[in-house]
């Protein structure tokens, strides 16, 4: 199958990839030169623009926020003016559903289809074709895109056949994952200020709470590990706003994100911007008086000696 | 060895009957008489007072809230006045870490010993000796009960020598449930509305959020069984308010669980205290101007008709 | 002076009338026709674009809200165009620090003068001309319009020579009045639960609290008239937005305009859009498990018979 | 009239005193000796337990909090053992409704009346009998305790028949201030990280909110006078608490006291308990990156240059 993909970041290239060791005929689009570039030498042919990419029977969209989707799908040579008519959009960028109506709504317009189908992952899990794909549009063009998501995913979810809620689950999976991080948080900073180290807590409790972010999240908050970001700061606080839009659509209240929005609003303040998300955790030791996660002893320790 | 075992409810009848089983000499005392004579049947000897089961090697308490810890151990006839010198008292109840220092000060007064033991588990887990206990306390006196806890639970962690530190851990624990609970309510909340079933919500996101308590709450909120309660919202309330004032203890400022107070307030001022704790998903649903979870239509789906 | 006047809404109109009255050369555009035509019979001439009326010494826009304002400034036959070099626009609209550094940008590429000068006030204080007016911007622009501005308010308050800062004051404003709100909203909760009546509260607590706001909402509450409303809920929520959003720009978290927010949702989720903004204190009662304000009896009067 | 005056701190000492002046047969207790014995120098009779003082046709009591209180009146040679039948304990401190409600039930057994009569004012009001007095509880009493009301307050509001519901409007109107404090620390967050002098701020909006302590604490925290302290932090944490409990008694959710209750532990966490609770402001600033409140220059004015 002809496919286009646009977008080849730390996401898009890895799954580029796949597409290509499938025996896809992938035409690369991305906005510097050097990902399709590399992606050439092994078999992608190189679009001009992003209407050349969409020129195909199915073209992918992996970006960054809704601005990018907004400038490559509606711009001059965009995705919405290369695409025939029958041609199917799939974005898989985390964007707010707002914006996937919008897209819907304009693809339809032209007889073109669109498909919403973010997706769960970090970049090792993409080179490994091992997403979780959340996927949602008409059905006739869910089947048929069926062999490119399998060549990119170990799983994928049809959540509905209105593309927006496809987009909704991924914003709700990222806020599960930052309330988990918030939790964890609170309760490090509690165990801490008390003289109890985190490690025995975390050993007790990561029995009950074995899902894979609470191991992750709770590693890094103990140690303070927040650099190298493996999610940065602003990308969290992206995703929790893209939640309190889509609270405010559809008129929800949602007060963990709005304290995780003053959490990501305080680590930015803060100047923390270039840390992981996690980093919140050191937010809120430090409204407990208490100096950022990681250093050697507690604060209680500290003062029992 | 002799162990007194105080309090006979749904988690201690089936913890008393597990030492009995595992050839201990029990004394048993519970303020109403039938749980009580239901166990000496087994093998159990009857106490007339807290203070005779204490008067024992080790007495376990197994109560339901401070107060009712205070009153069995320093009310007349009560534990302290039961306990030889050198007698562990094992403290299995959720309680203040602020009440577990006092009990250690009052018993270290009196040469006898304070361990602070509360468990993760429900009745079912009880009955099956699979508790996770999370203990803390003198090293010597843990070493002493370990045959005592290993035919009550499959793990004992020992978390620090300050007893109230068991206390708190056990604390941050249901914190995190509450969490997990709210999240849920959250998102739940979110996709109703926008006119997305739960059901294919969790679908996805059960891939990723795979821990025991998120597979109970999605399943309980979806379909709205709050009632019988596996665990009673004035219970969750409690268990918050512990989180609080340990917060207010160590001043640490825990939003989410200032959050989830409120909730369990405006559920009990809704008239829902014989409710599951997860019936604050009903709050945050009616909140949104959606009908209480479980219904078989959400709003935006009946809107479309 | 020859002064262009754009949007005649209930605020608009008569603020235009008092620059007419004052023997100012005022030239009027409106979208819809009537509120223009109406003054055209009072000495306003009628401008076809806001283009037209911007071609004056001085162009005041008192627009709805953001997406208003920049379809007027920047749409075809715009203010931007119409303006000539050296003149001055004049925003009067609430509108976000952010839109106004864009206003305030565009309008120096084309050595156009921007002051952003919005209002605190009703229709009936606008007629009036008893305003209060909070202006920003160049010093001698702010000299040059002060005439105008006094045919307007009793008191122009210069608060920065960058523009957005007025707008800035007008969000603290704003903001500070739905504190007064949701502050009232909890406390008459709270007593009509306990069973004691909100006019006795506030009986005595008006002597402390003799601010203008708490006087009109607290009567306002406890009487439970949110229709028909002076000031709508979504007005509300749009105001509460642009405090979070300046809060977002500069990196301020604003936990109080988080509160509001959800509970400006929630008034929306449950079909209050008609009410007024201090609705929001039926979501406060009936979180308590109270009916909305304003019946004859209070929760625990009730009870008590 | 024999009126007993039992607790002389800064608010009790200037009472005692203006009681003394109004020809009332004063006798005074107080934990330590020294203000006793120096009204005694003025008039008072020297009481040497509570009890003694409670021998009265009215004893007032004017303490610390709930646990001071407790200890008074019930108590060994406590205000209740020394009350006569037909006797009025008017008790003037701060304290929860619910032990307002414990105290009213213990009086009525021994056929005593109580009454709840807790005050507005700082201890400058207190010297110039310019309290305003909030009281409750049987009409009667009520009239017959007016005189001595006159000459401590300049106006006394009864609200209720039941005692406790004096306590609740006390706590309501502190939690009022609180929030004032809240509102202004946020917005003069927000307009010292956009670069906008708070003086400017509060030079405009200071003609909308008029109230009082609107203008007492806009000038506290511009300056950062937080020392010497007006009203201690603790105290604020303490009056906050009270709103808590009494929305936990009601079953009444204040999401504004929990924003409350977080900044004043997040403010003792980081050391300032021995500052104004207006000090909150400092949390608030802190969170968003600033410097405490009261330095020369803003942030962005230093970013500026």
């Amino acid at each position: 199958m002809r496919i286009g993909f646009i977008g080849l970041g730390n996401m898009g290239q890895p799954m580029a990839r796949n597409l290509i060791r499938a025996h896809h005929e992938v035409v690369v689009y991305n906005r510097s030169r050097e990902p399709a570039e590399a992606l050439a030498k092994e078999g992608a042919q190189l679009a001009e623009h992003p209407a050349d990419a969409a020129n195909s029977e199915v073209v992918i969209t992996m970006l960054g926020d809704d601005k990018s989707v907004e400038l490559i799908v509606f711009g001059d040579h965009g995705v919405l003016q290369g695409m025939k008519s029958g041609g199917i959009h799939v974005c898989m960028t985390t964007i707010s559903p707002a914006l996937s109506q919008r897209l819907a709504a304009a693809h339809a317009e032209r007889k073109q289809i669109y498909v919403a189908a973010p997706v769960f992952g970090r970049p090792n899990a993409a080179a490994a074709a091992q997403l979780l794909i959340v996927a949602a549009g008409p059905p006739e063009a869910l089947g048929k895109i069926r062999p490119v998501m399998d060549a990119l995913g170990w799983r994928i979810c049809v959540v509905s056949n209105q593309p927006h809620h496809a987009n909704l689950v991924k914003i709700c999976g990222n806020f599960l994952i930052a309330c988990i991080i918030e939790g964890l948080g609170e309760i490090f900073a509690l165990s801490r200020k008390s003289g109890l180290d985190p490690n025995r807590v975390w050993d007790a409790l990561s029995e009950i709470f074995t899902a894979p972010p609470y191991k992750i999240y709770a590693s890094t908050i103990i140690e303070g590990k927040f650099l190298p970001a493996q999610f940065k700061l602003p990308l969290g606080l992206k995703d929790v706003r893209l939640a309190l839009e889509a609270g405010e659509q559809f008129a929800v209240p949602l007060p963990f994100a709005s304290v995780l929005r003053d959490h990501f609003l305080s680590a930015l303040g803060k100047g923390m911007g270039e840390m992981d998300w996690s980093a919140i955790a050191t937010v809120i030791a430090e409204d407990a008086g208490l100096p950022a996660p990681g250093g050697t002893t507690t604060h209680a320790a500290e003062e029992e000696r």
